[in-house]
């Protein structure tokens, strides 16, 4: 039983290692697309306090397809400032994928466009030309998730 | 109408930067009990990239107490991992405050023992030897609130 969190082509290394160590603490499993923006030998993690990479469910990809084909009969939802629907609008189910882009430039538009119904926003106000950072969207999406789930295996 | 983060004495300034940025895009309000681990001067500032600060409604304090005496007819939560209560146990407020301690430490012993029945935390698994990254907890909390009163003031 198990949310699941998807990076597509992740830039800064200190937001990836945060939403590590969110998912090692939930029991979430994290799936990363290459490219990065930074190294994941061992050394790196070491240097960078990543001590609790190894506990962290972790799948690596060289596309997003490849997880979409993978993962054909889960439920995926695509975290955009774009979307017309809210995070809490959806009853999340065990096993869904919430997927979240690069930082710069958030996922791509194609597709975006093609799973519009599927796509969810964060209430912010519109004024502010930033959006929030991203570990900290990741965990927002994530704990609304496990709160309707009741917090599983978590105590 | 708005939430309320207070962070004391906070170390890490990309932590505190997160977190200001997090309450400019809410319209929440952020309350610094000193000292801090970081500089808050213009300088300082542009360097980190934090351009936004202007934008966030900030006040700041000496210590703890000066916030209890200033908004002594408002709601106090104080996050910690040592809680009975989880933070989706109460029914917020509108104006609530939710406090933060340092990352390295938590909040003082001596405030969370007066508090206990306004103590809150964030479910996750015991056996770690760690808990979430402070500005993840900010915003986990945060928009558990905001979702309760309906996203005031946001879209």
């Amino acid at each position: 039983m198990a949310l699941n969190i998807v990076l597509v082509e992740p830039e800064i290394p200190q937001n990836t290692g945060n939403i590590a160590r969110t998912c090692a603490l939930t029991k979430s499993t994290l799936h990363l697309v290459r490219p990065f923006g930074f190294e994941v030998d061992d050394r790196y993690l070491k240097r960078a306090g990543l001590d609790y990479w190894h506990l962290v469910d972790i799948y690596y990809y060289d596309s997003f397809d490849e997880v979409l084909e993978k993962y054909s009969n889960n439920n995926f939802y695509y975290a955009t400032t774009k979307a017309n629907n809210t995070y809490t609008d959806f009853s999340y189910r065990d096993n869904s994928f919430f997927v979240f882009g690069k930082e710069t430039k958030g996922l791509p538009e194609e597709l975006l466009g093609k799973n519009m119904d599927k796509c969810i926003r964060i209430p912010m106000i519109p004024e502010l030309k930033r959006s929030l950072n991203l570990a900290n969207s990741v965990n927002i999406i994530l704990f609304e998730g496990l709160r309707q789930l009741d917090f599983p295996n978590l105590k």
